[in-house]
């Protein structure tokens, strides 16, 4: 009889969207035309940029020609978007080799897959509230998990101190659902504890575009160190709006050595095994958004996307309502007033004013009494539900 | 210090396809201007069918404007392109219903992938010659594999009998590297097999648009039972030339039960967590294959590749070589002449025909002494591949 991987058996169901989309169409049947907002869910709305649009129409069109079709491409990634993602750490003065960077259809997809390389003896390390995925995927394994505590008290940004064991790290700065970032000083700190440890930080950079402070870090390799203990995940669902394009990469440093093994050999192997690379397509609209005119047009969209965090952190600030992201971050990740908990407040809230936000709880115990807002609506419909928000609480 | 997967330690590397790249070049330099004709890998030439490419033109551009931008799909794909693939099983009376069907960036994911939901106690019988990625990726997980021997004796079709002990049984058919094509009575005893035994077929089915005679077996679900033991991967790769295209589908039937646990919500469980979905631009264009239009068009494809098979297996009949494959496959698997081992035959027919197949013993200990050939090139230069090699073997 087969033996099904038990592992699966010890997750938990996560009911978070399915219970808020419950209570929005409950909320609408008692109360028809009623026009709610919504905050909740972190995906995008502006459209692709059209310097994407223009390399996808053209490279599907050149699929559609024998001389110009394209069949298997490397697992890897096309050298051709290789050297554009290599040119954009180059900018930040970051030095990458070619082979050191994977295209993927997503940092979800790597996230989860990068564990393949990894023994089932590490132990994890995962800040609370954090994005379900670290936790599921690790479940999935067997291994030991660990917390690391995000509240109030360290601003949403644990720190490693001498209860701290963990092979593998998960860092997500800015983080979601938070918004949290980490100062270079702080995630020094997590380098310096990593060497120490022979850890690896897996960092989760999908949210980096976001940064607009230039004292604060966009990827993990401007710390001195990072490339002997950290792997970074980015996409381009967040920064150019490829949620349902789908493109990520990882970065992983030859330098990253354990037990005499290389996990860039290790992660090629895996790809190269269980991967046949990204779409053409997707990989010549990926292409395009490094591009100089792409890079124009995207930051367009991010700082339309900033507009909103602001008329957010504005409206909250007014109501001197404790939060933290919005200011390098999609993400607002606020105190419930009243010493409301999550829920308590997503019900005030889409009674009171017709907006709908993410309880906290959903993302761990120590969301409990907070909420996340995003800021991926459009500039009108933000303006109007904080005012709603402000009438409400004022 | 981090621990790694040292299941990994236990890969071996597979040199074939560069091993086979170097004597190319090296055969080149010595032999400046020679006109070699490639019949060993196993992508196709065509370009995509119109309809394909008209779909995801209108798709990009959707993509471009906000009224229909598509962020976040569904993990398992669009309904759309599910239904399609429904109605695909349909017309040959295999009744699905819509998440029975997982959409995908291709078969070589999902075969991977579909891994992480089974146990590592199960033994895993694999056929030999065979795909890479089967082996491959249990050794990952440290599954013990067995072999099932397949060679003249059986027609590369290996049957079970009573030394057969597995909990996972792959099968591939139409087969890679062999071409070789399982009948109904023939799947039927693997289907018995797996039933009596508690064992999950893990189907292949990557090649089923190459079969022709109506007597075979396109889908194991045409057989009885096999919604209780059998899992079928299938691909746009070969059937409508989507290889860097990418986008396949798994069917994983919500009958198949072991131990109390559903496969098909592991599965689901699986995807959704660590997989994203398919571009929308990539569905639509598979959503378009499926079409009236689009099938007619694929199949003059198909036609097209069938013709280079035709050409090669009449050659090979005429020069009275054993083969298998080519009738109803893409694949010609024939054996190496005057006794040489694949390595020499194919030297041999580098050097007197500048003609490159793919050396049998690549695939496994049974491919020795066999070659593959492949019928994705050119009408042209396959028709002169053959009288070369007929030249140079009568």
């Amino acid at each position: 009889m087969v033996y099904i991987n038990k592992n699966y058996t010890n997750l938990t169901e996560n009911y978070l969207f399915s219970e808020i989309a419950r209570k929005i169409s409950e909320y609408s049947a008692r109360n028809p035309g009623t026009d709610i907002i919504k905050m909740g869910i972190g995906d995008v709305t502006l459209p692709l940029c059209d310097e994407a649009i223009r390399a996808m129409t053209r490279a599907v069109s050149e699929m559609g020609k024998a001389e110009t079709f394209h069949g298997y491409g490397p697992e890897q990634g096309y050298d051709f978007l290789r050297q554009k993602i290599r040119s954009y750490y180059a900018d930040r003065k970051i030095q990458l080799d070619e082979d050191e960077i994977f295209v993927s259809d997503g940092a979800k997809s790597d996230l989860g897959n990068i564990l393949d390389i990894f023994g089932k003896e590490n132990r994890v390390l995962i800040p609370d509230p954090v994005y379900p995925v670290y936790v599921d995927t690790n479940i999935m394994d067997g291994r030991s998990i660990s917390f690391a505590d995000a509240d109030r008290e360290n601003n949403f940004l644990p720190m490693p101190n001498e209860n701290t064991h963990a092979e593998l790290i998960y860092i997500c700065s800015p983080n979601n659902p938070t918004g949290a970032v980490y100062s270079r000083s702080q995630l020094k700190s997590w380098v310096d504890f990593a060497l120490q440890n022979g850890s690896v930080i897996l960092f989760d950079a999908a949210y980096e575009s976001f940064v607009s402070s230039p004292d604060l870090p966009r990827s993990i390799y401007e710390i001195e160190g990072a490339k002997y203990c950290a792997v970074e995940f980015c996409s381009l669902s967040k920064t150019a709006g490829f949620t349902g394009t789908r493109c990520g990469y990882t970065i992983v440093p030859k330098s990253l050595v354990f037990d005499k093994y290389r996990l860039n050999k290790l992660w090629l192997r895996r790809q190269t095994t269980k991967f046949n690379g990204v779409s053409y397509i997707v990989q010549r609209g990926a292409e395009a958004v490094f591009g100089e005119t792409g890079q124009k047009q995207i930051k367009a969209n991010i700082d339309y996307y900033r507009e909103n965090a602001k008329l957010i952190t504005s409206a909250l600030d007014k109501l001197g309502i404790y939060y933290t992201g919005g200011k390098n971050s999609p993400y607002i990740w606020m105190e419930c007033p009243d010493g409301m908990n999550s829920w308590q407040f997503f019900d005030c809230l889409l009674s009171g004013a017709n907006v709908v936000g993410t309880p906290g709880s959903g993302f761990g115990k120590n969301g409990e009494g907070f909420f996340r807002l995003t800021a991926f609506s459009t500039n009108e419909k933000t303006a109007e539900a904080m005012e709603r928000l402000s009438g409400l609480l004022a």
